[in-house]
């Protein structure tokens, strides 16, 4: 074993979450369990893959998520595209539709955690695998500003829970379906008297979906749409308005603050009335933690009963962003509750035996299997974070003793090897 | 809309887990990483896909995971091949030589739990997104029989802790490395001389990795292997017996059962010492619930330090197994606290500011925000499991009390609206 073959690295834009990561993560995913529950949301787990056709239809033929960003797999002739789900709603409305769910229910609360996948350009940085918590309420029922309301202060919930400090929640309505198309129709012809104005992104997207334009960063375009929408919203219907004004008139009610942003659009097609964005300071440029809107016509898009009138509103946090918005770097260390040291390697056996006992009742507890010296093995319990070291020398394996030194109060103790479980599961719950 | 799209249909061979399925595969993971903390292992996420080359390193270019099963990305030139990962070790042991781990600890124990794929063939009725929680304990202190042994006790202890009710334990040595060469000279020439009498398969499959005859379960070959090992197992030198009886004597110290299985390999080609898988009744013919074993070649195969001695043992659990031997088909149904009910649609706007103070409060509440009826926002409260029914009438709206139904009890009592997050959380915790 003179030449090693090389090192295989873990694949660009991908991560391991490991060490004290592991267990933030862990809470970070308990405390939205949590709240998402408090909502009456339920948990579902879609595949990490579904049809190119699903995405295809849901975020649009044009969209660069589909055209740039699917990571696909390769195929047999057997199975249709298949891709990697760049974001949840597509799949979660495809489960809520195979599944019949409108003929078991209203409303369906739904509620997912899991990776994410975009074949990003890695020199910009971006993750390829990313991590999403999201829910979608879907119904029949759907369409109540009440309901925006709920999905909006859950969002901040779970946001404030999860350990971001300031989320700030911003807001704006795109009008119902036959608005989008008059906005639409106003929006291309206003742009177009200024084509010369926008820049070349703006030139085509306004082409593909005009709303984009809107939220064009580049000083210009801001001016273009500044010039053709003055502060105003988007010119909509009074039913659209009357509705906004009730999802605002709940978000005061419960004391939520929010930031009216009246170009705000949210990229994909399928949004309509209600869409938001909720950002945190010290993010830099790319603040956004989350966001969200209202879909009413993605569940027919995809294929749902034509006979029945659906709503859906729904949002997804990144939890990559959300731990940057948090501060919480460093990750939790999960101390170990007991480390037993041998004085003698010829202990082991006996000391293997003790801490299973251990373990078999729930208390966390390991060794060194290896005979490492003593020194070695009490660093090795201060590594670990032990709450107590459990030592085994000659004397307590003659009188079937066992030293418990308390690594925080640097007491000790002499106990009955029988009593061990129970002495140490006694001084864990004070 | 007169016609709609068609529906998108799930991939083959992968599932949704939802409705209460859900809660089960949350409390299962919840157990695991309660037992496995207990042992002093600690979580691990890797990406869901890798380097094939890793696979093909780790699991043998010659494997049928490797040549039929991988599902491959489809990779721009920028990128090697990269596919989704077909079982856990490979990865872990790829971070393990990443970060360096041998450098900060003589001995890392890790866990993960997640999907796993295959490119099964659909009929066969096998998943192609399935679930695996696994361990694995790698490090240049891993060679210790205590730690084959505490591997064992933990693969038991989990398996028990989540519901498998007869888990069995068949154990096996294949020796060491030096052994294993021996071994396969010996067997390979015995099989060869009796060719004609193995089945197909067989044949090819003791150019390419001799083990594997032993697996075969044709009568034919079973009658070849009794033929050439009799009810022994292989022949091994003395000290690779002596290993396998301290870790035979570790386990019936502690009380755990098994049985040996001197034909029992395991298919991959990394494996040495101990070999084991453990099973379950009522799960049929493919009846192993998890399977694992030692493998000390493999760290220096995938370009760990040649300077540097390693060994490493870990196993894999599959959770959809577990659920089938557990009997636990049914789920976990997760009631709601509160279901607030309103005798008018008008009076939606304060129930819903009331059960907001009751999310905020952790606790579960949920209503209709569409004026549905007394009768069907009551059987929407017993569908969902409510502990409580809130209901607020006219009465209660002008005196600003709510009735609490009590779901269970049905008992009744009025209380100030003021005083129901109290009320509700402390007959909770009763």
């Amino acid at each position: 074993m003179t030449q090693s073959p090389r090192q295989i690295s873990i694949p660009r834009g991908t991560h391991d979450i490991l060490g004290p990561q592991a267990p933030l993560w862990e809470k970070l995913e308990a405390s939205a369990r949590r709240v998402l529950t408090c909502y009456g949301y339920s948990e579902i787990r879609t595949p990490i893959y579904e049809d190119v056709a699903l995405f295809k239809r849901s975020l649009g033929d044009t969209s660069d998520v589909v055209n740039k960003q699917l990571l696909e797999l390769k195929t047999s002739n057997e199975d249709e595209g298949l891709a990697l789900r760049p974001e949840g709603t597509a799949a979660v409305v495809r489960s809520y539709i195979e599944n019949n769910n409108d003929k078991k229910e209203p409303l369906s609360k739904m509620f997912y955690i899991g990776p994410m996948f975009r074949g990003e350009r890695p020199q910009k940085g971006r993750l390829r695998q990313f991590h999403q918590i999201g829910v979608e309420a879907i119904g029949p029922q759907a369409a109540s500003p009440l309901l925006d309301a709920e999905v909006l202060a859950l969002a901040m919930h779970l946001l404030t829970e999860c350990g971001v400090k300031t989320p700030k929640l911003l807001l704006n309505t795109l009008g119902s379906i036959e608005d989008k198309q008059h906005v639409s129709v106003f929006l291309r012809d206003a742009f177009n008297q200024r084509r010369d104005l926008l820049c070349e992104d703006c030139r085509q997207r306004f082409e593909r979906n005009v709303f984009r334009v809107l939220d064009c960063k580049k000083p210009p375009c801001k001016a273009v749409v500044a010039e053709v929408l003055g502060n105003q919203g988007l010119p909509l219907s009074a039913e659209s308005m009357a509705y906004f004004d009730k999802v605002k008139a709940s978000l005061t009610d419960l004391n939520i603050p929010f930031t009216i942003a009246p170009h705000l659009v949210r990229g994909l097609d399928y949004y309509t009335h209600t869409v938001f964005e909720i950002t945190s300071e010290g993010l830099g440029s790319q603040d956004a933690v989350g966001a969200g809107g209202r879909y009413s016509g993605l569940l027919h898009q995809l294929g749902a009963d034509p006979k029945t009138e659906f709503s859906a509103i729904g949002f997804a946090v990144g939890v990559e962003r959300i731990l940057l918005a948090s501060g919480q770097t460093e990750g939790i260390v999960k101390g170990l509750d007991a480390y037993m040291v041998v004085m003698d390697h010829v202990f082991s056996a006996r000391a293997f035996n003790l801490i299973q006992q251990l373990r078999l009742a729930g208390i966390s507890a390991d060794m060194s299997y290896n005979g490492a010296s003593m020194k070695s093995q009490l660093s090795r319990a201060n590594k670990l974070s032990a709450r107590f070291a459990l030592i085994l020398g000659e004397d307590e394996m003659k009188s079937e003793k066992i030293a418990v030194k308390d690594m925080t109060a640097s007491t000790q103790e002499i106990i009955d090897q029988n009593n061990l479980v129970n002495y140490i599961a006694t001084r864990l719950k004070k």
